[in-house]
């Protein structure tokens, strides 16, 4: 059987029954640690398992998995996903592959920041659209995401905004050769968020003369590490958003459209 | 200390290790069960988790439960929530309240259908707005979530449609009594949903000459049972749809907008 284990969004303890009893007896446990991380490490993972964990970054999950789904033909082999499965289109795809090639499947399911955003008190049916916001660089700076946040922030809806991680990206040098060199892990700040999006403003503004939807002045909540003992959520302005800094990754910015009262009195909170 | 924990949508077993902690070691521990339901009763978490719970229906929720809050100033009380503890705005109208009342919250996360409707192949990023389908009865028949429904294919976007259940709704007649009478459970299935769409397109179609962008040829997916043992899954026609028997609750729809070639071929296995 191949499974695969959603762990939740904070530490140890967040995964399920079901799946803990999973990881403990399983013949192989492998990690996922590109798409996401959480707050604790592999090694707080690994003594609280009580067993060893294989990284499976990039590389290994989208070119060299057809071994994991193979072993998991005749033993149990288990892939730890931080949040749920589902929260990123390459454990889909990989679900897929596996379902295709006839190696039994099953999906632990865990809370991912898709719905634990509600702990900010914004309504989940309230959000439109989710949009990624992607590290600008190299002269290559896509701004589409701002479109589906103003049309979201028309209809009245929230946006959440998934902040861009980088890991184990190789170096641009490396990228022909076949030992590649790494860049240090990189994650996208609430004000890093926010500062590209003021920048995507600035630029419109200058393009036309329309009071723009989303801009300065518009409300936004940033929030941290959310499902860890450390989580942190603040309420401002997306102006005053450039100037937060709510310390270690994750960090998910929401940019708010119409509010209910009961969302205003629970924002206030985080004044 | 008041928590509120969320125990998943499948078993017993899909409750977080630091949920299952917590209510091990709680003074009090209350079930909330009126906006959703588990595959497994009452019966079950209580032997599984060894101990007495409290069930907390509308009325305790909405109206008598200052007293738990209270309870949580100088111990610890539990609520337990089916999904995750922010799937519902009753809840988070409670936690607000406990933050209000100075009394300290816990909140533990689990996965909800919002996150966990993934299962099925299509992108949690692709989905829009998220509608509720109610019963419709004694002449009031809602149908302004058809309009959010188009205005997501539209924009090539899915919508989760969350269907309506009624449990411990006062008989009508009972309504203005002391002692109330109650209705027999509702819930509404992917077939009732599906029938609902239909009379809403059949009167828009007679309001209008323009091809509606949804209708009974708009293919679905209809959920049911979402996490647990015997889940289910069926794509289709939302005519067809009208027809399928998916067994117990609960289930959920998801009127689909443009399907990307992965979501495709994952859908293709629920033919």
């Amino acid at each position: 059987m191949f499974f695969i284990v959603g762990i939740g969004l904070g530490g140890v303890k967040d995964i399920t029954v079901k799946g803990l009893e999973v990881v403990k007896s399983a013949d192989e446990v492998y990690l996922e640690n590109y798409t996401s991380i959480l707050s604790v490490g592999k090694e707080s993972l690994e003594e609280y398992y009580g067993r060893e964990l294989k990284l499976a970054d990039r590389e290994f999950v989208e070119q060299g998995c057809e071994e994991m789904l193979e072993k998991g033909r005749n033993s149990d082999v288990v892939l730890l996903v931080v949040g749920d499965p589902f929260s990123a289109t390459t454990h889909t795809d990989l679900v897929l592959r596996a379902k295709k090639a006839g190696v039994d499947t099953q999906v632990i399911h865990n809370a991912s920041i898709l719905n634990a955003v509600g702990c900010c008190g914004l309504q989940l049916y309230s959000f439109g659209e989710t949009v990624s916001i992607p590290f600008w660089m190299d002269g290559w700076s896509p701004d589409s995401f701002y479109d589906k946040i103003c049309h979201n922030k028309e209809r009245g809806l929230h946006t959440l905004c998934l902040l861009d991680i980088k890991v184990k990206e190789p170096t641009p040098e490396s990228l022909t050769k076949k030992k590649k060199d790494y860049l240090p892990p990189l994650f996208m700040s609430v004000s890093d968020a926010a500062e590209q999006l003021m920048e995507i403003v600035k630029k419109r503004s200058i393009e036309t003369d329309q009071q723009l939807p989303v801009d300065g002045e518009t409300n936004c909540v940033g929030l941290a590490r959310v499902g860890s003992e450390t989580q942190q959520i603040i309420y401002c302005s997306l102006n005053e958003m450039k100037h937060k800094n709510l310390g270690e990754p994750l960090h998910s910015l929401v940019i708010i459209g119409d509010l209910h009262p009961l969302e205003e009195e629970f924002l206030a909170l985080y004044l």
